[in-house]
Order: C-alpha cells, then structure tokens, then sequence
C-alpha cells in the first residue's frame, strides 16, 4: 500500500487559522511572579505597553500581513487558562517553593483574558498598543512578540519548496547541535533558554529546548516558557523584569520618590518573593546610579543580572560593589542575558570561573538563529531587535535608560530629564543586535 | 523529543495548489486506444466536448469556486508526458500484446498536451465545452470529469476538522473492505476499477484498488486507470466508448452512412486492434437496432458490453442474439459496466455462472462511495451523474440514444430524428443515480 494518511492530508491542506499562541501559559515564567506582586501591590494602575522595533531598517508592514495578524492577536484574546494549567501552577515547586502563587491570585487568574489591542500602520511598521491596568495589559509582552516574530518567519517561508524547507530545518538543527557540544566542555556551566519572545516558531523553541535537555544535560537549569517548563518537565525560571523600576518611576511625585524608586520595587519583591528569586536587576537608570545609591540590604541579595552592559565589565563592576559592601561573591550569583551566544557565554564563563556563581539566560541566538541556514539567502529570516515596553503609567510617560543608551525607551524630553536625574556616568554605546 | 517534522509542518500549511491531474495517463485506457484510432483515421475531424450534469438539483457552480476550478484545468494543461511514461507506453504488454502504440503515435503524444477549454456559469451550473480536433478535444473528458468530482469532494470537507476526516476515511475503508470479502466468496469473478473519472479523489481511488489487488486478488483484472496501472503493476484495461459511434454518425451524408456508422466504427477498430480488445458496445442508438441490423461478423468479435441496459436484461438480449448466430455463449465475453455495485454484480454473475464469461467494470460505488461515512449528514459528498460528452463533430450535432432514454444525450429535436431513425423498441426508463 502506498502510505498516505489521507485524512491527515486533507486536513493539512484545507487549513485554516495555524495559532501562533494556543495557551496563556506560553510566556515567561517572570511574567506570572510580577503579574501576582502587580495584582497584589498595585492593582490600580493603568500601564501602556507599546511594541518597539529597533531595527528600523526592517518594514514590518510590509512583511507580515495585518489581517493575519489581528487572526493571531484575536486568536491569543480568546484564550483562558485550562484546568491542567491552573492544576499545574497551584501543585507545581517553582524554586524550591510550593504554592508561590497565593490561591486568590490563581482564581483572579483562572478567568483573565488578554485585554483589547490597539494596532495601526506608520511608515512601515505597526503601531501597537495595549492600553489597560497594568495587572492586565502586563501580559501583552510575550505574546505580541512571539506572534509577530512567527509570522515575520512565516512570510520568509512562504514560498519556500518542501526540499529547501527540510535543508533550513536540518542545517539549523545541526548548527543548534555545534553549540550544544561546544557548551558541554564547561564544567558546572548553567544556562537556561529565554527565547520565547524572539523565537523563529513554537515548534523550534520547543525543539532547541528538548535538544538542551538530552544534549547539556544538568548545565541546563530550565526555560522560562512556562508551557514548555510544564509538557518538557523542566524548571520554569526567571525573576523581574525592568516594567517594575519604569512604571514605580513613573509614578514618582517627587524627587525622592523617583530616587527610591528603584530599590522601593525590590522592598517590594521581597514581600511575595525570596531565596533564589532575590535577583536585582539594576540597569534600569543605569547600573551605577543603582549601586551608588543603593541600600545596605540590597547587597543581601542572591544576586543580580546585568542586562545591557557588556557581560565582563558589568560583571566586575557588581563584583566590586559585593567586595566594597563586605560581601564574598563566590557565594553571589550573576545571571547573564543580554543578546548571548556561544562565545559570549564560553568567555563570560571562563572570565569569571571560580571568582562568582553564573547563570546564563540565553534568548534570540538559542531559538532564532537561522543564519546561513536556508539554501539561499533570506534577509526576513534575520531575528529583529523588537521589544514591547511600558511607555505610560497612569498617564505618565515610563523610561528607560539603560546601560546601552542604544536601548533607551521613553520620550527624548523625558529621558533627558531621567539622565540628569541618575547621571549618564558609564553608559557605552554598543550595537544592539537582538 | 516531541516527534513534529517542522518542515514538513510548516510545508503544509503555506499549501498553495493541490494538482488533482499531476500526469496525462491519468486518465482511463481506452482514451488511448480510441486516441490512436481517431489519430490515425480521424486526424482533420473536430470534435467538441461538453460537460452535462444530469443531476441537475446539485448546483455544481455554487459549491465549487470557479477561480479553483480554472487552476486545476490549467495545471491539466500544463502536463506533458514524461519520460517514463512514454518508456513505459511504449514497452508494456497490454492485452498480450507488445508494442500496441505505434512508434509515430507515440511521436506525436509525446508533445501533446490538453487544449484550452470554454468556462462558463449558466443557473448554478458550469458550462465547460472543449472545441479542436477531435483528437486533442477527446482527452479532456477524464481530467474534466475527475477535477470537478474533487473539487466537490474538497468543498464538502473543507470545514471538517481532523477527527470528522478521520472517521469518515475510516468508515470508508470499513465499508470498502466489506464489499470486498463479499466479493470474495464468488468462484472465478472477474471485476476491474473503472472509477476514474467519478472519484472521490485521486489518493482514495489509488487506496481502493490496492485495497482490490490485495483484498480479491486474481480476481481483480486490472484499472482503467494507465497511472496506477504502471504505479501499482496492474494490467490496463478498457477498449472504446460511444464517442466512436456517435462522431461517426454525427458525419453521415446520408441515411445509409448513418445505418452503417455502429458497424464502420467496428471495421475501423478492428484495423488496429484484435483478441480481447474486440469489444462491442451496442447501445449509443440502442441495443435492439444495433443487433438488428448487425453484420454477420459482428458475431465474431469476443464480447459486448452492455452499458445502459439492466445487465441482466441487457445480458439476455445479447445471448439470444448469439444463439440465434449460431455462436456459443459460452466462449463469448459480457462486460457490466453500468452503475455497478456489490449487489448488481453479485446477482448478475449468480444469473449468468456457467453460461457466458463474464467482466465487471466497477466505477462509482468502488471509488466514490461515502454514503453514511461522513460523522454529520454531508448532502455534496454524494457522487453525481457527471459527465463529458462529445456534442459536436465538423459542426453538426452528435447524439447518443442508449437503451435507457434518461442517458440520451444531445439537441432535442436530433435526438428525435435518430429515435424515428433506429426506432425506440425495448428502450426502458430507468433512474440515472451515477
């Protein structure tokens, strides 16, 4: 018999809508900690999330769709949390700790939705807003990316034969496969995935995700998709992310507020969270404004993650403050997860073996690295650096500094006025890739 | 790992055209016999053929898109042979017999492809008629017909999701193979695919007569399908069809041409083919006219084919016209091709055991029969009388009679003529369900 499942053919061949999103819980892990702490802390407030694409060269209108898209945004609005999902968040340990979420915040949980969205075209490029309380357009983030980095892949593929689809596949499993074996030298190396945001498609998130767990084994600590964390048996990781320091800053009435702003969000961390989740991440407004100013206490945290300076400097530079506050670093952990690949992690590694606890986060260059993988060069198949930011909290325009000013957000006046506020003292320009 | 083969995946879902015709030999045997034959005596002859649904309560034009339909009519005309075929036109055995394309035939089918056809919509209907030489006009009425019966299939499972598709193949087989062990209890049976140009779909007809080959085995003579012939080594089978009768008639001068037409289509067939292939099929201007007026040597021939006649009505007749030549039955062939199933073959070969060879060509219940498969009632998955008929030679009008006035074809009052022509006796009216 000639094996055709013909039903599956059929099937496969009058499809319709394909989901990019098919469960809430396709997001990061640190969405749902700050998500409790913004329910819990700050349920009030309205918070703006703008999609931001950095690489402006790329006309994102003209490569995806906008009916497509609005399918896939309307598709993720539908969607609730399933029973097995609640079942999972409320029985599972995450960081060594069971019932991290309180049972009310599961049950506000168990009906949320995906807020309204508000999409335009501008020259090129969507305009997309999610306007809301913050406890609800927070979610927003994840999602958006994933769906407008998918489609974006997509369109590359559209036209693509059966045989050069199975060649990108496979070159792109074998490229994946080199960094496996390259990471595998490093004794006690610990890395984790985070591409969900920048990933080329679910299905290859999840491929590179299950590769790492046959092919590092222990060295890797987990993904922050927390689907996959759940269906791959893997530990959901991360922490906070920078929307925390922007919006409390942005709802400053003074001065002192906006200076205490950014170690108030880590008093207030500390009353949902401890242990291994006492994670600073200080370049908000600039990594040595945090440190000059910064608490005693904060130095009792387990660690921080330097996110937009380089890993090496800004790893010393943490180093040091731990050594000037008393601290022993061999017993501090840095968590490292800007834009790494290979290299990036073997130097960081090798830099600081021995002299720190590391742990890296590795994003766009794990799940969306196709680069020289498709039988003929396919510029749309190139990660973009896309970002969703808050860019308003009750009305008030949120900032971002940085370490990169490359990686700024805000409106120019007001991020002016943030510089002469917490100084521009070591801010590098670096090119923003990913 | 979690076993998806993405490029295959992503593949299917970025589907643009499903060819249905991917090859000129799909198509029924005796389009090349006759194609041979009309190449060779009929050269300069134009032929038209016109598309006739007979179930006129199914609007053929609102359940299939017009703009789907000229796809896969172009894409028909896009073909050419292909090496292989040719190879293997050229050097197969059909009917115990080598080489019975001649070299300069198979010259010219080499370049041949499928004319430009006329579509249009009239009432619900679509009008699609095919002007040219009778010898690239005659190929059409296969891929036409089998286009359009996909279509209609692949309208009425667009909506259905995997499961529904799941169980409705599933049945389908279920139902297939009880008519197959059925068919196995009867001694010496003799029964070939001639379901074609009524299909389901391509992949379900090639499932069906390997499901035969396998299921019935001996007893299961061949297709008259070339492709899957060569694809699943099965003989090819099929001799000629009214076209013959009727384009020769529709050319008489005078009322003696038109008498001999039944007969010189006889003469001209036998100048190129002989053995088995020496088929008679009696009824485009009725079975009792045909006998009637028939040549001695018409006796001579192997068999008849019976095709619009009850079968065992029909059978009777062609018996005692035998008997009444002096010919013994039982050496001779009868051939029940006429909206066969399991039932009507069963008695008729119980009818007829000992007492004539018998053939059955089984077409629309073999490759197109769905009834109760579908989980939800689905009116559009039940077969159609559809077919392609040839309307027109060098300008006058073509008509077929047949022995059941439901399948006359052809202008009302023509029809008319040729009944006050050959006469109407034992011309029964019988409903035409495919």
């Amino acid at each position: 018999m000639t094996k055709t499942d013909i039903a599956s053919r059929v099937y496969n061949h009058t499809w319709k809508l394909d989901p990019i999103i098919r469960s809430l819980i396709d997001t990061d892990f640190y969405k749902l900690l700050m998500l409790q702490m913004i329910w819990k802390l700050y349920p009030t407030v309205d918070a703006t999330f703008s999609l931001i694409n950095r690489t402006t060269t790329v006309r994102l209108a003209d490569e995806i769709d906008e009916h497509e898209l609005r399918e896939q945004l309307n598709h993720a609005r539908s969607l609730h949390l399933t029973k097995k999902e609640m079942i999972w968040l409320a029985g599972n340990t995450f960081y060594g700790r069971k019932q991290i979420f309180e049972p009310e915040f599961l049950n506000w949980l168990a009906t949320y939705q995906l807020p309204e969205y508000e999409l335009s075209r501008r020259d090129g490029q969507y305009e997309l807003h999610f306007h809301g309380r913050w406890m609800e357009t927070t979610m927003w983030e994840i999602p958006a990316l994933a769906i407008i980095n998918e489609l974006r892949s997509r369109a590359a593929m559209r036209h693509m034969g059966q045989f050069t689809l199975d060649v990108l596949y496979a070159r792109a499993k074998a490229k994946m496969w080199e960094k496996v074996e390259r990471l595998r030298t490093l004794q006690g190396l610990r890395v984790s995935d985070f591409g969900t945001r920048r990933r080329h498609s679910f299905l290859w998130q999840r491929w590179c995700v299950e590769a790492l767990k046959e092919g590092i084994g222990p060295a890797f600590t987990g993904t922050s998709n927390v689907l996959l964390a759940m269906d791959s048996d893997l530990e959901a990781v991360g922490t906070n992310a920078h929307e925390l320091p922007m919006v409390v800053a942005a709802l400053a009435n003074n001065d002192d507020e906006l200076r205490a702003a950014p170690y108030k969000v880590l008093k207030d961390w500390n009353t949902l969270y401890g242990g291994n989740l006492l994670i600073v991440l200080p370049d908000a407004f600039g990594t040595s404004a945090f440190l000059h100013d910064a608490p005693e206490w904060v130095a009792d945290w387990t660690g921080f993650r330097p996110d937009s300076a380089p890993p090496i400097e800004g790893g010393e530079k943490i180093i040091d403050w731990w050594r000037k506050m008393g601290r022993d670093p061999r017993g501090k952990l840095l968590i490292f997860s800007d834009g790494l690949d290979v290299d990036a992690i073997i130097d960081t590694y090798r830099h600081f073996e021995g002299r720190v606890r590391m742990s890296f986060g590795w994003g766009t260059n794990l799940t969306n690295d196709f680069a020289g993988c498709a039988p003929q060069h396919v510029e749309s198949l190139k990660p973009i650096s896309l970002v969703c930011k808050v860019s308003e909290a009750n009305g008030r325009p949120a900032v971002k500094l940085s370490d990169n000013p490359r990686k700024a957000t805000g409106e120019p006046e007001e991020v002016e006025r943030y510089l002469r506020f917490f100084g521009t003292q070591d801010r590098v320009e670096q090119a923003v890739v990913v």
